[in-house]
């Protein structure tokens, strides 16, 4: 299997070479699995497969008919493995193209017990992960960006910018770089921005304004948006939520900023926070004051055990699609956090990009289980633009007086053309169907990147592609991924580091946001990436 | 001089009943004046004999010709004294109709020593300040408002309501209280919200953006906004200041709140404020761990003297338009407040209806001169609307770091939208254009409001009229404003109690705005008030 030749011929040999291995070449023995547990096995063996590196992106698994024959089990079984794989994100159904292998899982399956994300020579005989069968073909070049990041062939802002990730101000630095190609995560199709559609709710919002709507408002926000929230949380996260809960904010990073004052006074010291997670949630625990102890993620999601063993009290986690490894939090885990809360814990869920799920809908939040153990904030930074601040909180009751109070004190309340204008949107369906299109448009630019990389990143192993504006894609150990990105940069593409959303020592890579970028620019960037690794 | 009777012809004789008086009537004594200083004593005669109810509202001072010619003194001596007393907005020229007495200063001028807002039974032999010639009307019905609210006449929203003003949530409650008649203080006509060019600026915005403007942008505001401020401060507020030192936050609310976290990390636990001054600020203090030791106004503005000798390092004034006063600092105390800035003092000033100036162009801020002194906070709330929730805060060099990681920790930045939107109307002169209607319009309600008080609160002594969106009125010493405002919320009518905004004992009253509302409605809710208090 040649992947790092990168001529389109090649890669549907490639492809279609993983179709004829089926369970042979997988070395599958259906005597290993479990009385009872044949799908959760199967699809066990395929992800550890994907894992890595056996079947890479774009391969295309057997058609259940004809793995169910080689294993010598039912069809439904495969079936359900195969369900279960693309509720993960895993793979992808795609009619009579059959089922795809989209991306691997960033971490261990877990049970394999710890999390160790640098992963060397473990698994079936002679198949390393694919980070290290790329081993000696990029080296060369990431020297080459290091020698130059350390001979300030890169300029003193890129290396301030790429020095230490939380020094504040490294995302103002770095999106005031400039640069050909952004790939940076977080943001949705910017260009895609309702403009007509926001300017006409505009006017019909003005047309029925009354003088008292333009004075000091309610600092819960206004009530015809916290209705059109509630709605919308209910029909798109499964939260049933009286318009009363919702408080209207400046988007996640406020929400946190209100959630660290009040928590604080209440004695909290630390949140417990998922490793890898953003590195911006973690400056911003800095700035409060509070530490942030890391809690591994594996296949199934956060650790739970290793939550407890922490002993934080809160924990800021990203249970849809866990920032940045993409995992969705899995049945046996919720239930293990659930305990955990009804213990004396409290979740913080970041529900950043729910809404962005390809394959189905997306799981329900936490909060729609765990209401009064659950401070749930979400925003339309991903949905809209990141420029609009505009979020909510949901927290539990015995927090929302002195979250109201720390809101009141903090701005008097968002203002209130926006939330009307915002709400309008909500009501007449114009969101619901932005989000239906943008979906479309950003499943087409996440395979043009899974393609791009497939073609110009061969070595690097792709994770987190079921929902998301963003993909994870790990490198070989050793690799500099923080020079690397200050390589890229020098060569006009944007792209933050793996490491630096990470706490613990890791595997090497990229987070890389295909939303906001063109399928021709996307191209360039990751080709840009190509050239530097080779 | 009969006042006790509202019928208007009655007024109309007490007006030119004042004219009549001149001299004489005022008791002036040029041999009293100190050598050259003839027009600043004349000045201060004049003023005094308006604090003490000799020349209400509405009365006509003698034309000049004729008052020099009584003085024997030069003509320019009586311009000039008449040039002060309207640049403190306490007479008006009105041409042909001869210069008016507006309104009163609240305190006593500064020679008088230590400031007394409860001032009984001084001054000329038996002519006491009007409250106390009022005596006896209005305490009956004052009396019975207190009664209901002790039985419970009022509901019990409305004893919270008026319960402890430092209360947080007192001024929402307040908001959310139903009434006919609004003459809540702090807000401008927001009927004149220009809907119309606000939605043109907004298509001509969006037509222009680039899709990186919906993006994350830079804490500090959008370059646009910042450019057009520091050219709206040049213009109207005398400050020169480069762009890149404009910090763009939601409102002063939020200017005061990041002020706050910068200062008490550099160890400043008190910052002193005007007396009274704005319960708004005196709560977000408190909710900031800051004491708020007062400092007394005169006539002059704050005094400096007592200001020194708080010992406090921070002070937050409001020098342009003292609130509630009305008084404007003049020059000898901006010398004092320089020096005492240059002796390591740091003023926070509160510019918030600065360009709401009737008579001339408004005094320049202390920030034109003190630059390196003044953390100068501006906002939209008085010009357009609270509602948008955009402000500015320009502090010195040294601070400014620590204010914009404030700010990005805060929210990211205020929205991008409605600051290019507020930017364009800035530059094309729609801003300007809406002043300058607004002033001409307050103006007239200003003018509604002096009519109706001396109409149906003769009883009431009427303050800071030149500038501004609301008056001052204080009432006879012993009156309970609280039960008044209480009474008056029952009545449908929504005014402050001047008591909520001092902090140390002192004349009772109530803070009246009128530019929100249209004459009639002014009328209306005076007159209700007027009620009450007979």
């Amino acid at each position: 299997m040649n992947r790092s030749n990168g001529s389109p011929s090649d890669r549907s040999i490639t492809r279609s070479g993983a179709t004829l291995a089926a369970s042979d070449f997988l070395q599958l023995n259906p005597a290993d699995a479990p009385r009872g547990g044949m799908s959760d096995w199967l699809a066990r063996q395929i992800r550890r497969a994907v894992a890595e590196g056996l079947l890479p992106p774009g391969s295309r698994l057997p058609a259940t008919r004809v793995l169910a024959d080689e294993l010598g089990v039912s069809r439904g079984v495969v079936t359900e493995a195969y369900r279960r794989l693309t509720e993960d994100g895993h793979v992808e159904g795609r009619g009579r193209a059959g089922t795809v292998v989209l991306a691997a899982p960033l971490v261990r399956p877990p049970e394999d017990g710890l999390v160790e994300r640098e992963h060397g020579g473990r698994g079936q005989a002679g198949r390393g992960p694919v980070g290290h069968r790329a081993e000696g073909r990029g080296t060369g070049e990431r020297r080459a960006a290091a020698r130059r990041a350390e001979e300030g062939g890169s300029t003193s802002e890129e290396r301030a910018l790429f020095g230490d990730p939380l020094d504040t101000g490294v995302f103002d630095a770095l999106r005031a770089a400039p640069a050909r190609v952004d790939l940076s995560p977080g943001l949705p199709d910017l260009a895609a921005f309702p403009r007509a559609a926001w300017l006409r709710a505009e006017r019909a919002v003005l047309a029925g304004l009354v003088p008292a709507d333009f004075g000091y408002g309610d600092p819960r926000g206004t009530p015809a948006l916290r209705r059109a929230v509630a709605r919308w949380l209910a029909l798109n996260r499964g939260i049933a939520a009286d318009p009363d809960e919702v408080l209207i904010v400046a988007g996640t990073a406020q929400a946190l900023g209100l959630l660290a004052l009040v928590l604080k006074d209440e004695g909290v010291t630390r949140v417990a926070l998922e490793d890898p997670s953003s590195l911006g949630i973690r400056q911003h625990l800095r700035n409060s004051g509070l530490a942030s102890p890391p809690v591994p993620v594996d296949e199934r999601g956060v650790r739970v055990d290793a939550l407890r063993a922490t002993g934080a009290r809160v924990a800021l986690l990203t249970p849809a699609h866990q920032f940045p490894t993409g995992v969705v939090l899995d049945g046996v885990r919720r239930r293990e956090l659930a305990d955990w809360a009804r213990d004396g814990g409290l979740i913080i869920e970041d529900d950043y990009d729910a809404e962005h799920r390809y394959d189905r809908p997306p799981v329900p939040a936490l909060r729609s289980t765990l209401a009064d153990h659950v401070a749930y904030a979400g925003s339309v930074s991903k949905l809209l633009a990141p420029a609009l601040r505009v979020g909510w909180l949901l927290a539990p009751r015995r927090y929302r007086d002195a979250l109201v109070d720390a809101k009141r004190f903090a701005d008097l309340g968002n203002a209130a053309l926006p939330q009307l204008v915002l709400a309008h949107l909500m009501e007449s369906g114009e969101l619901e169907r932005h989000l239906r299109f943008l979906r479309r448009r950003h499943r087409g630019r996440r395979d043009a990147m899974i393609a791009a990389l497939a073609d110009r990143l061969p070595g690097a192993v792709v994770h987190g592609a079921a929902a998301g504006l963003h993909l994870t894609v790990t490198l070989e150990p050793g690799c500099d991924d923080v020079a690397l990105a200050a390589a890229a940069l020098e060569r006009g593409v944007k792209v933050q580091p793996l490491s630096w959303h990470a706490q613990r020592p890791g595997r090497p890579g990229l987070v890389l946001g295909y939303a906001a970028s063109t399928p021709s620019d996307i191209r360039e960037g990751v080709s840009a990436l190509g050239d530097l690794l080779r």
